[in-house]
């Protein structure tokens, strides 16, 4: 066994299958997102983020970031410990609180990461549960498929969103065997939503638990943020509500929050709690600002809702690809890998406008997308260099218009001039 | 099934087990470390911690606290995505090659932390290796733990730091099989040290892969803070070195170091590391700038192994039973899980002195203890006072003394008076 040509040879097969990833160095700019700038080949260009997942972009509220300066000037840069450990500090317990209150249970815990929350909490739900089925949608989050497999438990995958399916799995199942349903309320690649009542009433009618990973969709929808589960009135019929702190919070960390018996269970026995340092008081502190801020405030969901729906029907009318999509995600269709890469090379390098393209394995084959995030930082007129960067992208590279085709009054967009870049990058 | 009754059991159990956990609600004073406010009972009281992992204090250091709010201002309170997905932020590039310079390996990858650098890491190259055999100390981390699991490989567990053992495993497996040795450096309920240059000698001889957690030493050995592997001059013939930022170094996060081949292919593959948020730009600039220093300064390490000796030394002197350890880290036996609880307690509440008893599992049964971890900012005063509680009490509660006995000397000191609590927490 030759280690190192093993590896070698793992990423060159990353490399043929056009899966290799380069990451953007990048560095936001507070105060001026969705601006940032981008170092590559040893020089810097400013450019538009149009792919971030802080939706809202309260990583740059300055009441967050002045929590976040004045609880690490009080109290330091880390927790020190373990939550059993002395890492169990004052801005954590706070936290905790504001969460629980945010989805109205009794209690919620506080991990390292949305991935470890899930990872974690599902994992040990679904191996404390004797003889447990995991019912999960084909579509959860990798963090999801790695808490069902940590657990040991069985698993059933039921089509995307297919309550009928689900329902002949639960039917099988029986009413009496512990079951897990495992699900996400807005799916991030296309922007759809889960028919939640409808696998809540199914829950109900089985004795099923049911775990909902509302990530996309915390802060950003329900009259206090509090996800579609608020929005349609659902939450106290859920048992467990998933999120994180890392995207429309703006912050770090992810969660649970549910009643106090299966919180203290998962508290009590995932390594991946116990075992590890807590999140820092001032990420804590932020993070409840933030949280606290738009359980009041419906300005930042206004405006990204309408710059959302503003970005869809302009890519639209000027005859892109839009994909449908139930909320503020706007992919756009490229249907093939090494166009889509080519697309957002070009987009960056000559428009100065960052979207990373999402290929397989992230997407089917055959729907690689640009995934586009508008945020209420993007401008009416960012919005429109959004449309010519891309008009002038999909004709430079003979990417497909669709069934629908390119309509005639795009044309005269096409000499609007462009960005010029501000480097060679 | 009734799953809320079914976890209020599981609940029950856990307190039947006395391994009930209650968080202590703490407020580190940045600039007073180790003090700390602690909250309990709606009450406030000024405590002393005395287990923090914080190991050299850095966590208030001021150019650390200095870069974690600038950078903040600056780049606002999160990454706002995954490492792919506009999450690369520039701090965290210059982060990585800080960390591969520590080590004087090829490349590094960063982590949300260190448990999820070990599973991870672990799990992706054991996974990745056709028909690996994972050769596992038996007191690894539940990290490390998690992370062979997850593997799916076989696993072959040596007994803790022999050498013969493992090498009866590796002459077992052959000179050809995919081989993984993982095992920590610095073992940090007892405080001792791996026999790394053995392993490292075995490893060369069979042709095995090394895997080192170096989170309890990283920062606090080596002339440059590069752990006991660079203490020993073994670093580059280790093939992984996995460390924390959030220990020693006083910030939030995990990382491996390698060559670039194998860093690239878990980058590549593995799950918990490509899909979460990454970790805030201004948690890395802290984390480079305290690892920086601490290539640099001697003083912190210097003062930190003063004061573990000078606490071993004091402790048992009054006959206190310290146990053998061979780094900055102060076990003291109890032996009994309910005194150890007590004694805790007794600390705190009496004392003002915060100590997290350490009980199975994560010590085997009969060596329940105190962990006790000096800092730099735990003056000779205040292990003076750290003593004289610790008799009292040993004393109060009838403590073993352990085989030599409190010796006649200590008696005077138990007339110093105590620290009296500043509430009635
Ligand atoms: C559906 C879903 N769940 C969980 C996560 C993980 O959250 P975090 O970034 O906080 O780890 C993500 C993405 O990052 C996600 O898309
Ligand atoms: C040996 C060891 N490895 C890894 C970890 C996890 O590191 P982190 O706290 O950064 O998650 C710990 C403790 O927390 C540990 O003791």
């Amino acid at each position: 066994m030759n280690y190192q040509r093993f590896f070698e040879e793992a990423i060159d097969q990353v490399h043929a299958e056009r899966r290799y990833r380069v990451f953007a160095d990048l560095e936001r700019i507070a105060g001026s997102f969705p601006r940032a700038i981008w170092r590559a080949n040893g020089q810097e260009q400013e450019i538009t983020v149009w792919c971030s997942n802080d939706y809202l972009g309260m990583g740059q509220h300055p009441a967050v970031i002045a929590a976040f300066q004045e609880t690490a000037g009080r109290m330091g840069s880390g927790a020190g410990g373990t939550r059993n450990i002395s890492g169990t500090n004052h801005p954590l317990v706070e936290l905790e609180k504001e969460l629980a209150d945010l989805h109205g249970k009794e209690a919620a815990l506080v991990f390292t990461s949305g991935f470890v929350s899930n990872e974690a909490s599902i994992s040990t739900i679904a191996r404390l549960l004797p003889n447990c089925l995991v019912l999960s949608d084909e579509l959860n989050h990798a963090s999801m498929i790695e808490g069902v497999r940590r657990s040991g438990a069985e698993k059933k995958i039921f089509r995307h969103n297919d309550v009928a399916h689900l329902e002949s799995l639960l039917q099988a199942a029986g009413r009496e065997r512990a079951k897990l349903i495992v699900f996400e309320s807005v799916y991030s690649m296309d922007g759809d939503i889960a028919p939640i009542e409808r696998i809540v009433e199914l829950a109900e009618k089985y004795n099923a638990m049911t775990y909902i990973d509302e990530v996309h969709a915390v802060g950003m929808y329900g009259p206090r943020g509090g996800g579609i589960t608020e929005r349609e009135g659902l939450a106290d019929r859920i048992d467990i509500i998933e999120g994180t702190l890392a995207k429309a919070f703006g912050t770090l960390g992810g969660y649970i929050t549910g009643s106090s018996a299966v919180v203290d269970a998962v508290r009590s026995y995932a390594p991946g709690f116990i075992f590890t340092t807590a999140l820092p008081p001032a990420i804590a502190a932020a993070a409840a600002v933030s949280i606290r801020h738009l359980k009041q405030s419906q300005a930042e969901r206004d405006a990204q809702q309408r710059q959302a729906a503003r970005t869809k029907d302009i890519l639209a009318a000027a005859g892109l690809p839009v994909m449908p999509s139930a909320t503020h995600i706007v992919p756009v269709l490229v249907g093939d890998p090494e166009l889509c890469k080519m697309a957002t090379d070009r987009l960056l390098g000559v428009h100065g406008i960052y979207i990373q393209p999402i290929n397989y394995p992230t997407v089917p084959r055959g729907t690689e997308r640009l995934r586009i995030t508008p945020t209420p930082f993007h401008s009416n007129a960012l919005i429109e260099t959004l449309r010519d960067a891309l008009v002038e992208t999909w004709d430079a590279l003979g990417i497909s218009y669709g069934a629908t085709g390119r309509p005639a009054v795009a044309k005269s967009e096409r000499i609007i001039p462009l960005l010029v870049p501000k480097s060679g990058g």
